[in-house]
């Protein structure tokens, strides 16, 4: 099997200064997680790393006051998650450990914090998670019942998903949540079905956009539901987002690998920063309709120096 | 449209002696839902009183330490759930006060106890929910990493679901998890998917047995899928249960309602609670292939007299 890997930094609306950050973001973290699969490494260890690596962008914002992260492995179903995490950097390393270390599933919110503590996972403060960007947020949205849409904009989720050379699919989604959210809201990204789905009997999904919609309708099992019907990534993707808005009105984004190594990228918001490699080839975008095609090589170039 | 109630008190094993208890608590349970959507109660409020009662019966030891609860509502889709919830009496309400009173679907551990307390939920000390009998587990039960098979054994869930007369479906799911889990261990039950799913188009189901599984195969959307498909609520009940055993090894129980009031109680656990009230006939039943039937007015008499 060629690997492929899928990565997004979040749908919603993407403020037009900073485009080209989230541009670079993405294509850096598809080539990062595309050298991992290339050499050999799993798609679990490449979902990981690539959603790690985003997390400490401060260009995606994932990685907040509370933070939500799943991964999950197609090859047994096996997945972990943790939901309202505080003062770590990478929620997705402790999803992982919950998934390896324990027999549980999901860690909430004071028992993360143990477990992590217990598995030496350093503590950092608070603070240091709150960006600039985050913290003008806070101070402009300050109604908690404000529009929704609102709440759209600039969701700070991350995600990946990836078919390694044996053929195993893995999904990892990571998010720091919606701005100005009641303390303890969980979003769609620990709850496993609606953050991400990975099975290697189909594929891999991993979603973002306005969370309550996504868990109403568990898309990400539902795109997998689809894809099980004989639908190809990109059909599926589009009438699980077709039926999300008009059943329930809400918009959001996906990305998607089948177990064939066919991809998709799509989204009903106005934008989602998402990047894309299989056959040595780079693919990557934002609006609906924008791809750019490099080879690996000429990106990686470019890379070298500064995008 | 003729309402129809079921309702489970978990799925696993129950003890010789405690089976009288549950086989009378399903029915009072069962009893008193339909009582309700006879009287033109909806399905909603029904499932919400029913796991209610049951979360305050001592049989059924739902409202442990920590506690978590989900209801759907099928019309819509709108869903409200509380995870590791501690120091509360009936998590169900809390979930639907989350459903109704916020623009959040699940609320967890430290941000819930928060909501409950600006909800004016009354806050109960954490002893009075720990039973003699979940004390005694707690001695016999030490080892985190005993084996899993033993946490099957009376998980002290609580479900139900129900069609009104209007058409309309609902589920509702509450329960303490596991003995001896990891703190902030959170289950399939406020898992949309997975502790249950409600959705006019097809119907309605509430999950039990050995939570990581079910989270696996996230089943109560997945049996909602078999019955999209064509099945009806046993065979879609069974395939599910049957795919759960096979696919990840665990084992649980299920009660379906579907859009035409067709229901079953299934479960691939050794017993399994239940209790159904249709046409106004009882039945219900705890081993496999039992199954009691009365009229409502024969099990009225019988339960004023004393079950």
């Amino acid at each position: 099997m060629k690997p492929v890997i899928v990565v997004h930094g979040g749908a919603g609306r993407i403020f037009k200064e900073r485009e080209e950050g989230s541009r670079a973001g993405v294509v850096r973290a598809a080539l990062q997680g595309y050298d991992i699969l290339k050499r050999g490494g799993s798609a679990l260890d490449a979902v990981e790393e690539v959603v790690r690596s985003m997390e400490d962008d401060p260009h995606f914002n994932a990685g907040e006051v509370e933070m939500d992260a799943i991964i999950m492995d197609g090859k047994n179903l096996d997945s972990g998650a943790v939901s309202a995490v505080k003062c770590i950097a990478n929620p997705i390393k402790l999803a992982r450990l919950v998934m390896e270390k324990t027999k549980h599933m999901l860690l909430t919110d004071n028992g993360a914090y143990v477990f992590a503590q217990a598995m030496g996972v350093p503590e950092i403060p608070g603070e240091k998670l709150i960006t600039e960007r985050s913290r003008e947020r806070w101070k402009k949205n300050l109604e908690p019942d404000s529009n929704p849409e609102e709440f759209q904009k600039d969701l700070g989720t991350v995600g990946a998903v990836a078919i390694d050379s044996e053929g195993n699919v893995a999904c990892a989604t990571s998010t720091g949540g919606l701005s100005n959210k009641l303390a303890g809201r969980v979003g769609d990204t620990a709850c496993i079905g609606s953050g991400g789905y990975a099975d290697n009997r189909s594929g891999a999904t991993s979603t973002t956009g306005h969370g309550e919609s996504i868990m109403k309708v568990v898309l990400a099992r539902l795109i997998l539901y689809h894809m099980e019907q004989g639908l190809s990534p990109e059909v599926a993707a589009d009438t699980a987002l077709d039926y999300m808005k008009t059943r329930v009105g809400g918009l959001g984004g996906v990305i998607v690998v089948n177990s064939s190594g066919e991809w998709a990228a799509r989204f009903s918001t106005k934008q989602m920063s998402w990047a894309t490699v299989k056959d040595d080839q780079l693919h990557y975008g934002i609006y609906a309709g924008e791809r750019h095609t490099k080879s690996v090589d000429e990106a990686l170039a470019s890379e070298r120096e500064g995008f």
